[in-house]
């Protein structure tokens, strides 16, 4: 048994009430999956106030080359660690404490009586309260998030701040419901033959443990927000093991959520940052630890597949985001340009870099049918790279999409369309063209490049080329098209799928055919939606359905694993 | 893309009017975990008609010797199998077809496009009308049950029939709940500069895949309807591997739930028996296939383990029930003879062989306060040993509660008690009596035995002995037997956990340890509820806390993994 925390109940229930309304609101909009935002995701001053971007700015450079202090209260060794490097050139130079392992969970260990004990709406309400605090940091955050994704500023400011946040808040409100699903007393009474039988029970929320978050080097926080919220608002303590390289966006999410819980009587210990170097191992030392009992991943297939390997059969509840290939339907249109803007506009963001940017459009080769009349496949190539160039054609504008690239993967795969191109006996439709940033002479950023290739030679596009490629892949029909978006996707994993057509038939077909792959589809967006970005209480980041992802922001599925209903009963007299 | 079937529509119209208001009420006492139940469970002929008993037998009678002809359509290559012999005796010489795995499986898949379009309230609609038809089947079920698993007969209807109906209608209930709260449809308006982005989207409910479910020997339908009905109303094909010794039941189960499906148009290969040998490696050879996206699993703990290990991380949904040790902690009462007698019927009850019966029971050595005054350790041993005298003393009597033991595992343990107890430097406060069944010659039935350790020796009561032995554990104090039941059930597992005390600073003590082990907590239960039994919508059956089972019959977390949902969105001009 665990010593108890000593939450002030007073300063709880200001929160509480504080947050009710919202989070009835928010949990309404989720039941309907309709729009809700609480957190604006303009960066204007109107919205943040005079000088909000430039104080951010600052609280992010006073970081810089020196430890982490708002994380010296953890237990360490004494030593410290950091990697970062931002893909615009500047070592970080952050250094944060190492973490005690066995200290860091026994203390979290201790802090979850407390937190579980106040129960799920307060629990909600603290939750709201971390995350109105992070809100106030965006601006810190999103240049952290810059310089160590590699996203352009605006997107870094959107995805990483206010989107993030939506999201964490949709996780929030998602495991508040499903707790009190669970009610906390019935009178049971079963008709007897003289007098019934009454038996008085209570239903308890208990955590199951240790959560670990292990963050991503792409998404720091809109990947680690939702497991991070849905763990802690279920109960449990939670330790963020940062990527190596994106450390800074969590660090200071991590501080954030320890202030105001200390702020409340609630132990710190209840979040803790477990940061580590380039050739650490201590996700997967964390992972196989006894008191962990979630864990929550995005990143690379091979960790991936490793925790779902070694350490889902421990008892560990494991959700993964790993890899897929994302594939797009072209059969006609009704707006050609919009049509073009549109895949332009979601090729080119963050270079392609985002888990669900289009790999793969698929296009009859004997071209489709348009508002301009019939167009060619190498024209609608040459149409798409013309848009593109619209977009990023010009260097100081292009890098405002366009961001940085992360890592060397990255670098070689938009270096090799060439040889993409010979091994797959098609042809380079456009090069990943090297930008060059006006500000940042070492960032490395490249536009989208697109190949074209033959539906026959699945060997080189089912398989994620993460960055600025997109295969341009001529079918025998729209048909065929679909099949293979179909079987990619359930073989190969897919976060994303769209289609384009002016036929409600082809569309029925491309609406079975994502069922069949288990992806969300998105249906001739010309307009200011794009396939690659979700809505947070509307639209389900990934299905579970496919091997990209075991899990979606945010289903039941996702929150109600991570807590457990104990049951006392006894005889009414 | 698969072949779609041809539900009938008129007809599953009439199945949806027939049960919707049932399906209402029972959600209601879901979600409320109030008493509720569709199946009576009295044996009377008052319920179940005139002569529906001697029906049943005479059914039952008429599977012996002979193949399992009601299966003859699935896909086989001929051949039959079938090892069942009667825990009371006689060899059942049922034949069963062995299904063949691909064809059958390639069916199941072709046969759900039919179901997942038909939707979830025509799913659950289905599904009841489904335990309605093995409702009438229960007489027959019962003999089936008794002869295969060696529960007494009363049990065996109780048990085997109206409860495990009841337990597959929460499920299905619970099911129609989890999909229904997901949205058709939903129109997301976002405010704009000028006007709102405005997007319609479409949730459709899609299924996992082809479901398995492994069967137990001793509950061959309580333990299996839960997964069964879970699966099957998420829109999932189900095929069922019963335990080789007890394969009537569900091939029985089986049959009906084909023909109601084929009665409204759905495909039957929905639903499939895969009967398999003694030495048979189905299960293992199903769980493998690429086809098959559910596994729900009772029994012995290598092979939960198994499937975990080896199957889980394929992607495979694994709900596993396996083994465990349950823990009674006595610490006083104001009802001594209405405590043994409770505790005698549960010890009794299936001589032990249920997964909920307790095993280990902590009193301190001390003794205990009672309304009888002081009863030291010795004199409560005796006391409950004269207990399980009054429920078991005569033969006759005796077997209609303790039913046959099923294998040879439990019959050496019912006859190694004083090895047992001179292993741990204990003492048979009770031997596992033989009992000669009076119809039955060759039945081996055994009363249960009682053995007193010490509480130092976790080595011998820390494992699961299945059967009819439970230790008296002497222990320093009862805090000491409370910090015994919450380590040894959070460390090998626990389905069930009960206290008696008076005092109010105990019973919490003993909730918190219930906590802690993650375990449901029966508290001075003395009336006719009994530790071991628990109520459909009411009693979860497991917490998914602690190594004995990974999941709860039935809580969200047990249907919500079952579908997914794929979405479709597009723009609203």
């Amino acid at each position: 048994m665990t010593q108890t925390a000593t939450p002030d109940r007073r300063a709880v229930d200001v929160l509480v009430s504080r947050h009710t309304a919202s989070l009835e609101e928010a949990a309404a909009a989720l039941a309907g999956r309709l729009y809700y935002s609480r957190y604006p995701e303009s960066p204007s001053p109107r919205v943040y106030g005079d000088g909000a971007a430039e104080a951010g700015r600052t609280a992010y450079e006073a970081h810089l080359g020196r430890p982490f202090e708002a994380l010296a209260d953890q237990p360490s060794d004494g030593t410290t660690v950091g990697d970062e490097v931002s893909p615009y050139g500047p070592r970080l130079g952050v250094a944060y404490p190492r973490l005690d392992v066995a200290a860091g969970l026994e203390a979290a260990r201790e802090a979850m009586t407390g937190w579980r004990d106040i129960g799920p709406r307060a629990r909600a309400a603290v939750c709201v309260e971390i995350l109105d605090a992070i809100n106030k940091r965006s601006f810190e955050i999103a240049n952290a998030v810059m310089h160590t994704s590699g996203q352009p500023f605006v997107m870094s400011f959107q995805a990483a701040g206010p989107n993030a946040q939506d999201r964490g808040l949709e996780a929030v409100v998602a495991a508040l419901v499903e707790q009190e699903r669970v009610p906390e007393s019935a009178v049971w009474e079963k008709p007897g033959r003289d007098a019934p039988i009454r038996m008085a029970k209570e239903f308890r929320i208990v955590p199951r443990g240790v959560a670990l978050v292990i963050g991503c080097n792409t998404f720091p926080t809109w990947n680690a927000y939702p497991g991070f919220f849905a763990s802690l608002a279920t109960g449990n303590a939670v330790v963020v093991k940062p990527h190596p390289r994106a450390t800074l966006p969590l660090a200071v999410t991590v501080a954030v959520a320890r202030d105001v819980l200390a702020s409340v009587g609630l132990g710190r210990a209840l979040v803790q940052l477990a940061a580590d170097g380039d050739a650490g191992r201590l996700g997967a030392e964390l992972a196989l630890r006894p008191e962990v009992a979630i864990v929550d991943y995005t990143g690379g297939p091979a960790f991936g597949a490793w925790l779902e390997r070694e350490v889902a059969p421990l008892g560990t509840e494991v959700y993964t985001e790993k890899a897929g290939v994302n594939s797009v339907v072209i059969d006609s249109t009704d707006d050609l340009r919009g049509m073009l803007d549109n895949l332009a506009f979601s090729l080119t963001l963050y270079s392609g870099q985002m888990c669900t940017t289009p790999q793969n459009i698929y296009i009859p080769k004997d071209g489709i049918k348009t508002d301009e009349g019939h167009v060619s496949f190498d024209e609608l190539g040459a149409r798409l790279s013309a848009a593109l160039d619209r977009l990023a054609g010009d260097d100081a504008r292009a890098v405002e999409l366009l961001g940085a690239t992360v890592n060397d993967g990255v670098r070689t795969t938009a270096s090799s369309l060439r040889a993409l191109a010979a091994e797959a006996d098609g042809s380079v439709v456009r090069e990943s063209r090297a930008v060059t940033h006006p500000a940042y002479a070492d960032a490395v950023c490249r536009a989208p490049g697109l190949v074209a290739v033959d539906v026959s030679r699945e060997d080189v596009y089912a398989q994620e080329r993460f960055g600025p490629v997109t295969f341009l892949i001529g079918t025998e029909s729209t048909q065929q098209g679909l099949a293979q978006l179909a079987d990619t996707t359930k073989e190969f994993g897919g976060m994303t799928a769209a289609v384009y057509s002016t036929s409600e038939t082809v569309l029925e077909a491309a609406r079975e055919a994502a069922v069949e792959g288990g992806v969300a589809l998105s249906e001739n967006l010309t307009d200011g939606i794009y396939v690659n970005q979700t809505a947070a209480f509307s639209d389900y980041h990934g299905t579970g359905a496919n091997p990209a992802a075991n899990a979606a922001y945010t289903d039941a599925a996702f929150v109600a694993g991570r807590f457990r209903v104990v049951t006392t009963r006894r005889h009414i007299p």
